[in-house]
């Protein structure tokens, strides 16, 4: 099991594409590069195109001999520097992280500004006014529990099922940024950045904090908030259970 | 006046050179296109390939009727988003940013780490092992005063005098990282990162802090550091007197 943190910014997401830079296609070749092994390995969050992580999970099997632990650092010297392997270790045969449980924490960060910031950019979303955090820190409680999610859920889902348990859902300030932190014992496709989309509705005064509430019993996608843009989106962390 | 913000991982540095992307040339090409007239812009500061800048500053004389405070919308709709004029202002003619008297204030960002960090290589310098910031901040108080820093100084300078004004230096951690904030009355070309590559090795134990009492006495440029990588390195802030 490797867990992997990148800059998703210059990576059109996790999952393979002919011709297209991905984060798993940067794994395969290195892995491949290593073990002259022709080697695919499984993530457990495909995140999107642009969307980072500090620990996004893959595994895979292999024949090599290299020490579990010590597979990180002769992987990493074969990736490019926007991807770091930074834990490698020995899992069972039959774990696969997509279909064991596990329990995920995503950041969605946002600086207020009128103008670009060149030096966050890439990794937060700028809103062009202020926003009220605390109506938005209200707003997140509403999400806390199984609910069904069909109102955050791109529509275009293929999952069997929008019902989700979301555990902690908390939007404070981190110096001059916001940050809207949710762990969930799953998610679905789009779900937090548009959690991110509808909470920022709430934080510029369009609805008040409740309106989270009625979208969440809408089960409609249309009465949420857009879609986030990927950059403020950073996979945290995955913990199986 | 322009006050400018970039991230300098994409540019070779601050100053216009043959079809190079630099900061500079981006600033001309924007303004000139507005304008239409045939206008460079004067750095207060010529920061070196992969250098930041949370407030690096321009000057130049335009006939434009754009009021100089709006300035920095319709120049920011014209520039790539690495970087972002932050403040627009006008200014007397005959100041100019590199003869007027100013004060500097310089940060150069570490983390220590044994492996690469893909969210923070663009900010910061990986030093491979744990440093002794304690250390390292009493190390920098030799530094504040007038001094000859002929030893912090790229020998191939072509200062007239060595001689410089630290006003205050500090190391400290910031979250995992840890910060080395130099403010000053002018600096000598690569003085900030040879002062950086000289605390480093006083906080990784090869020298006591006292060392840099010695080195700034020697007058020699072999007895201090190595001059540290350009991605620690921002410049902060510049305030003219």
């Amino acid at each position: 099991m490797l867990r992997v943190s990148y800059d998703g910014t210059d990576f059109c997401g996790w999952q393979v594409q002919n011709e297209m830079r991905t984060v798993e296609g940067e794994l395969n070749k290195a892995i491949n590069e290593l073990t002259g092994e022709d080697i695919e390995v499984i993530g457990a969050s495909r995140t999107d195109s642009g969307v980072h992580a500090k620990g996004n999970v893959a595994v895979f099997d292999a024949e090599s001999t290299i020490p579990a632990e010590k597979f990180m650092y002769a992987i990493n010297s074969l990736l490019p520097d926007d991807v770091t392997v930074v834990e490698s270790k020995e899992v069972d045969i039959d774990f696969h992280p997509r279909h064991c449980r596990s329990v995920k924490t995503y950041e969605y960060r946002i600086y207020t500004s009128r103008i670009n910031n060149p030096l966050k950019r890439r990794f937060a979303f700028r809103f062009p006014t202020e926003l009220d955090v605390e109506k938005m820190d209200e707003a997140a409680k509403y999400l806390i529990g199984e609910h069904d999610f069909k109102s955050f859920c791109c529509v275009r889902t293929q999952a069997e099922t929008t019902i989700r348990e979301i555990i902690s859902a908390d939007v404070y300030r981190d110096d001059e940024d916001i940050v809207i932190r949710v762990t969930g014992a799953g998610f679905l496709y789009n779900m937090v950045r548009i959690i991110a989309g509808s909470l920022m509705e709430v934080g510029s005064g369009k609805y008040e904090p409740v309106h989270i509430k009625e979208v969440l019993e809408g089960t409609d996608r249309t009465l949420a908030g857009p879609t986030a843009e990927p950059q403020g989106l950073m996979l945290v962390n995955i913990e199986f259970l």
